[in-house]
């Protein structure tokens, strides 16, 4: 230890510290000044930003003992706080630049040392200078941010004003549709939002800080776990393995399809028999401190006999390959789809047929700032309490409880941390609530365990690539007729949501166009590379690029313009999607006129533009996704009339960043109006099993509309019942007085329109009762000499339906079209030796997105949406990797099938040499 | 656990809680929110005030399950920040009203809930008011807060402005004199400060907590102490007791009088063969939190044999008392006083004698608002750091090291934390550091102990009541011509400093006055109560309190005015103090010619406020005490020019609130300010032995004196050096271009001045070389019916020498003048077990002090004085209480002998009937 002199905010202190401590360490740890965030915790994405003698650093690799004495820092809490806002904090707040807010501390102490050093930026400074400093977001496609700093140098200079940054309330009073901005904007913006590592700091004394031994190879037979060592290591008050776990140890999917040839018990929460992939959790090792956590880690001994590891479908398909789960065979699950006419007369009659096989996107691993975290603790009422970044509450304490002899709602709650780092799907299962759910009731004390960002990357989900064989028959006008397609799903080791998401295939590869007829079938794999989680878009940017890319081929071999052969076969009247559902609305066709006249400007750009060194294209793709889980699929929200005149609105609208905050008050609002109930007046009660109803899961674009309509429900059944004959209405006291129910339990659920889960042989059903349509315009250049693709503008016309927070839904767009650039060109997870850290798996700098990003919406509101809204967040991800694709194959004629579009690959096919893929030999893998 | 909402100083948190835990430990210690204090911990002080919705409350007290939902809840972080200061904040530096600062933060909470309530509140609603929530100060008389917020109101209400609240630097440059605002002013008030309690949260992960295994009796053999089950307890690293200390397990005071009987090595760190007094230290458990330390203390076993426990001076020196330390005497140490001729024939001769018996000042506790805290840790070179309230560092590693092993400067250092509350005295002796000293050597890691209340009233020091027996002969006229004197001194069971206090009877009974000839003797006896420390004014108190009040019988028996009885005999030229020593200065006679007109007002005024229920009078004493260690005395300091033209001014003066800090930037730049040099070019390093020069104690009102001309002697020698021939100055690198040295060593000794010790027997030397003098004016108000005194006004003449900083200065003189209208009326630490708290400890409250405290300065500047400066801290507690006990004689008649003049004696002489006192038979007790 050594006693070291600091100047921390204006206070002067003096600390006794661990040299080899990291100054983020000490400033989260000991002076629990959590606004500091650490992630990467290797210099890789500026969270940990603090200003240290007027130079920005990263906290997280700067040693105390490299910290000099006297040094004065500055922290996010010394640039502002709540009562005190900074210039660049309120700026933040009106551009809706922070979203769920875990890198935002970082960005506001970086550009406070930006404005320190000049008030006069440009935006290309700002883009410069967090290019330079590496300060990475993950949700907003830091378009938003480069406004606020540019906004806050203006407030800064006395240009604008205070006011100028502030919500002006329309004379209305109606914040629908508005840029009102998320109640969470300013505890993000000053750092004073807990996110679960700065919660986990703070939990009561005596709270077990949690490490993992983990499984360092990906297959084998567990022969023996021995903790001896470990229990007596300081510190430790127990080791827990699997034989701790009061339950089945496992964690199910809950809805296994029943032609599923697996059980879905096959998740443990901490393996017994087999280690299944990487990273798999072995036991949990429980102390007084993290460090003395890590010491007994290592003295764990784990006896492994180790299991050939099949780390692709085609490998794991392959013969000889044995069961990796035994009973089970590797390719476990089927489903088809039948629509229309035989395909194969229909692909002898056509004009042209196209055809591509093994089209691919990637293991996207969803690189949010924030690592996965969680507590648990035993209740006043002995009950299990698990907080987490759970996105699916109700559900995670089914999947989980049994496993953990629990029952979801009974004994076992789980709830949100206050901030929740974005998640981007990867919380749509527990990943990480079954671990501090058996430690709890292992130790009887409260558990902390926060994932370090290499964990973040080995242990939780990943998007499931899809090996896409895709032909279309179609007339010599491009009318396409016929549709034959099969899909192979790499789902990891674990079933869970496996055959869902291949049934995501026959929804969407060919979405958007009116395909009468198709033939095909789609197959779900076990293997030993990373478990298959959810990701934004879930399944369709896996079918869409296939379809959207063969498009492309089909407008080349017809030689005709891609988007007039999109916009020929965009549906219409009497069209169907590829379920045989007729869509809500006809909105495509509509998109595209939007996107045509800057798709010409842009073609004409990139001819200007072009040099035999950087050549320019333009791509163009279609998106299409549901909201919802898929069939029937319902929310419960309370509203209630409270004593002081505020209505309390209470919903589990799981928040990781997209605004459930502002879209559960912007729609309450809006029902609630007509009573003169402002915004300020509605009390949100949210992501709590203890408080609040279920709302569902926060995927699928679902909450918005689903939820959405629960919240219409519940709060106007309420100013029903208060309404007085003259029009006014009862007072709390009146209510009661009268014998008027103050509480109000609002319902709605897919199924009272009609939704339908999809058949498993055809495909064919209502899956889902709205959509979000979209037409994706790439501009790219690519330089020959290294095949580096830059994106130079990206534009997306957008129909997600009305509009309930303009800001929040720039922002989700944004930011989704920022992860289709990283899906196109970098995002990766397939070498586990060499994608180990945000950098290495691809993560977007501000530099490789560009500015220049333009949403156009179309105002079509949906009859059966909650004031016309539809979903939102999944659209910006559907498909703009293919229209980044087609753009480069434009610009140099380069067809990329299988993403990400390493420069390495573009530049096989500038040199026409062969471009490597992943191929696979059997195609209808459940009859091998 | 529960889980809460609550909203902390703007910010919306969640937070996982024991409901049993209270509001100030999870603000401490889950939020590291350390601006609130926690002292009393029973809703007695107000040092952890919060304002929770719109009410203040004591967060010592308020349970979480008694906090409600959605709590809105402001911390004084939550008022202003050291970057954005609120008004109070502003007028609390301005106003010199933050001393030690640690009741500062619950003081600037209380009066922004006054201002919240009204912004005009006047003088008597803001006493009111701290009344009302029992805000407890104990260094600045109250009178500095009530200015403050009196400014504040004014700043909040646009009559002042900020300016107006700022220090304005004077012309000259000069702060020296000025109201130059003490440097921590800042982080005290803003609640930055860590203190020790703040401090030992914000240690590094793994830092141990120590709960200390008492003694609950006070004299006992120890048969053996088990603590195999505590060491069983969840959490529990190690227990602690002397077996595991590693060196004589003994404390030392360094300086035993070679006629003491004992050796010094009486003072156990932790109790081995014997327990001493209630509370002695037995066993420290060791833990990763405070709860399992408190736990596993009720699980050692400690088998006791109880002896008989002399709880005074009489009792242990009663004939069949067994000795407290075999082998030494009870009564173990004896000073004499021969001065002048034999007084037996004086007092024959003399016109009039006057005389009483034990006369006795109470165990006053220190009760400062903090109470006691240490840590230790090793430091990277292996060496044992520890951290702590220490207001003697150097003294305090010699007195522990032997005890622990370690050598003090070598492989043992000692430092203060960066905040420290007032000790008063107490922290003269070491009373914790040496305890985690031996649990980091006993654990290897670094270790945590904070006092609570209870603790840190029985197990620090008091100050050690006097037994006196006075006798004067004086001429007719009222010239006293010889004293007679005997004394005894209850020094509770460590000899540790006992010598040294009864010397001072020698010293201060009778001082002020040029009494020629005395004769006399003091006596140390040990008891089984608290153990004796150093307590401001350290035995004057008890001296002054017997000849003052000795003095107003003379007055009485005389039929003189006691004023000019006292101005009859204050030191003239040709007189000499009671060790015969010359006074530096002749300026008792100018103070009381000061204090004579307000004296007449006084007299006036009391005769017609007196009512028959309400009897007002009015007294007066004299105050006299020495600057330095008592003998050769001596500091060191080092003034080095740094390379970025700063002057670094580094020894360890400890501040405990006194303000060291002001004194050293004082004293500094009024020397170097002739080089330029401004004062916030002037960095302090101070009160760290790794990196500082021993400046020695801060006790006595030597630091200003004596350290201060070591900082004149350093830092003239480095303007000296570095002048150049144009009279201008060598920049670093000029000096260092021309090898001129940067640093200097400052060295100041009183030796230089002639200091001697005084003799044993005797009495007779040269202790001081400077003094402080006063005259006190009290006027009190006595209800008849129920005994109760009120201080009315306060007035006291002061001769400190030159003024180095007047808010400081003043701050000192109300605060001391407080603290002995406590010692007059209420505080005591008799009976343990009624004394158990501040309560009833009697600490006073603001309505205890007068508002109407009136200091009135002589400019007597010192020649040996840095630029004129005497000591202060002292003066103001050697003689209000005897003043205050002569006024309730004036007032009604009743003389109070034995302090605190408790509303029961008072009664009891109102009523006639006989005055309980505490009496001595045996008179000389050396000779039994």
């Amino acid at each position: 230890m050594i006693k070291k002199p600091v100047h921390i905010n204006g206070a002067n202190m003096k600390l006794v510290i661990d040299p080899e401590m990291t100054l983020a360490d000490v400033l989260r740890g000991q002076l629990h000044l959590t606004g500091t965030k650490v992630s990467c915790d290797k210099a890789q994405c500026g969270a940990c930003n603090v200003i240290m003698n007027g130079k920005l650093i990263f906290s997280c690799v700067t040693k105390m003992k490299h910290v000099p004495d006297d040094a004065v820092i500055t922290t996010v809490e010394g640039i502002g706080t709540p009562d005190s806002m900074h210039a660049l904090q309120l700026a933040f707040v009106k551009h809706g630049a922070a979203q769920c807010g875990f890198c935002t501390p970082g960005f506001i102490v970086s550009g406070k040392a930006l404005l320190d050093e000049t008030l006069t930026p440009t935006r290309v400074e700002v883009r410069d200078w967090f290019q330079k400093h590496k300060n990475v977001c993950r949700c907003t496609g830091y378009k938003p941010i480069v406004d606020a700093v540019m906004d806050a140098a203006k407030l800064v200079r006395g240009e604008i004003t205070v006011q100028d940054l502030s919500f002006k309330m329309p004379e209305d009073g109606k914040i629908w549709g508005t840029d009102y901005p998320r109640p969470s904007a300013v505890g993000k913006t000053t750092g004073t939002l807990d996110y679960g590592g700065d919660f986990g700091i703070k939990m009561p004394p005596g709270t077990l800080h949690l490490k993992l031994v983990q499984a360092q190879v990906s297959h084998a037979n567990i022969l023996s776990i021995d903790t001896s060592e470990a229990e007596k290591m300081p510190g430790v008050y127990k080791v827990v393995t699997h034989k701790d776990v009061k339950g089945k140890n496992r964690i199910t999917g809950l809805i296994t399809f029943p032609t599923n040839k697996g059980d879905g018990w096959d998740r443990p929460i901490l393996c017994d028999e087999k280690v299944f992939q990487f990273g798999d959790a072995l036991a949990i090792v429980c102390a007084d401190t993290d460090e003395h956590a890590k010491d007994a880690v290592a003295k764990v001994q784990v006896e492994l006999e180790v299991l050939p590891a099949y780390m692709s479908a085609p490998a794991a398909m392959a013969p000889d390959a044995i069961e990796i789960h035994p009973g089970t065979p590797n390719v476990y699950f089927r489903q088809g789809i039948i629509k229309g006419e035989d395909t194969t007369p229909l692909m002898e009659q056509a004009d042209v047929v196209v055809a591509a096989e093994n089209l691919y996107v990637g293991r996207q691993p969803h690189l949010p700032i924030e690592s996965d975290v969680a507590v648990a603790y035993y209740d006043d009422k002995g009950n299990v309490q698990i907080m987490s970044k759970s996105i699916g509450l109700e559900l995670h304490a089914l999947m989980i409880g049994p496993g953990l002899g629990l029952d979801a709602g009974k004994n076992l709650f789980l709830s949100q941390f206050p901030g929740v780092g974005g998640t981007f799907g990867y919380k749509f299962s527990p990943t990480i609530e079954a671990l501090v759910g058996a430690a709890t009731m292992a130790t009887g004390l409260p558990c902390f365990l926060n994932l370090d960002y290499y964990q973040q990357i080995t242990y939780t989900g990943k998007r499931s690539p899809f090996f896409v064989d895709l032909k279309f028959g179609a007339t010599k006008e491009g009318k396409i007729i016929a549709m034959e397609s099969n899909w192979v799903v790499d789902h990891g080791p674990y079933s869970e949501f496996g055959d869902l998401l291949t049934r995501r295939g026959a929804q969407f590869i060919g979405a958007g166009y009116g395909i009468a007829n198709i033939r095909g079938a789609g197959y779900t794999v076990a293997t030993n590379h990373a478990w298959g989680s959810a990701f934004r878009a879930y399944g369709s940017p896996q079918s869409l690029f296939a379809s959207e890319t063969l498009m492309d081929m089909l407008a080349v071999k017809l030689d005709m313009d891609p988007l007039e052969l999109r916009y020929l076969n965009a549906y219409r009247p009497g069209d169907t999607l590829p379920s045989g559902q007729v869509p809500e609305v006809y909105s495509m066709t509509q998109l595209i006129d939007i996107i045509r006249p800057k798709y010409q400007l842009a073609l004409k750009a990139a001819r200007i533009h072009s040099t035999p060194e950087k050549r320019r294209g333009v791509g163009v793709s279609v998106g299409v996704y549901g909201c919802g889980l898929d069939g029937p699929d319902g929310a419960e929200v309370w509203a209630e009339l409270l004593q002081d005149g505020r209505v309390q609105v209470s919903t589990n609208w799981e928040d990781h960043g997209q605004g459930a905050d502002m879209g559960l008050l912007a729609t309450s609002h809006e029902t609630l109006r007509s009573m003169g109930i402002k915004p300020e007046q509605i009390k949100l009660v949210m992501n709590d099993m203890n408080l609040a109803p279920a709302g569902g899961p926060a995927g699928g674009s679902r909450s918005q509309f689903v939820v959405g309509n629960a919240v219409v429900n519940g709060c106007r059944q309420l100013v029903n019942a208060l309404k007085k004959d003259d029009g006014t209405y009862m007072t709390y006291d009146e209510a009661v007085a009268k014998g008027v129910p103050t509480k109000y339990i609002g319902q709605w659920n897919t199924a009272f329109a009609d939704a339908t889960a999809c058949d498993v042989d055809t495909g064919q059903g209502r899956p889902f009762v709205s959509y979000m349509y979209g037409v994706f315009l790439a501009e790219v250049e690519v330089d020959t000499k290294t095949g580096k693709v830059q994106v130079v503008k990206m534009t997306l016309a957008a129909d997600v339906g009305s509009i309930a927070n303009k800001t929040v839904l720039d922002g989700q767009m944004y930011g989704g079209i920022a992860q289709g650039i990283g899906l196109a060109l970098t995002e990766n997870f397939e070498d586990l030796k060499k994608h180990r850290d945000m950098l290495s798996c691809g993560i977007p700098y501000i530099k490789d997105v560009p500015d220049d990003i333009e949403i156009i919406y179309l105002d079509s509101p949906r009859d059966l949406g909650p004031y016309g809204a539809s979903g939102t967040g999944e659209l910006p991800l559907t498909a703009p990797h293919a229209a980044i694709g087609n753009a480069i194959y434009n610009a140099c004629g380069v067809r990329i099938l299988q993403l990400p579009a390493l420069p390495e690959k573009v530049l096989a096919g500038l040199q026409g040499k062969e471009i490597p893929v992943v191929t696979r030999s059997i195609k209808d893998p459940m009859f091998v």
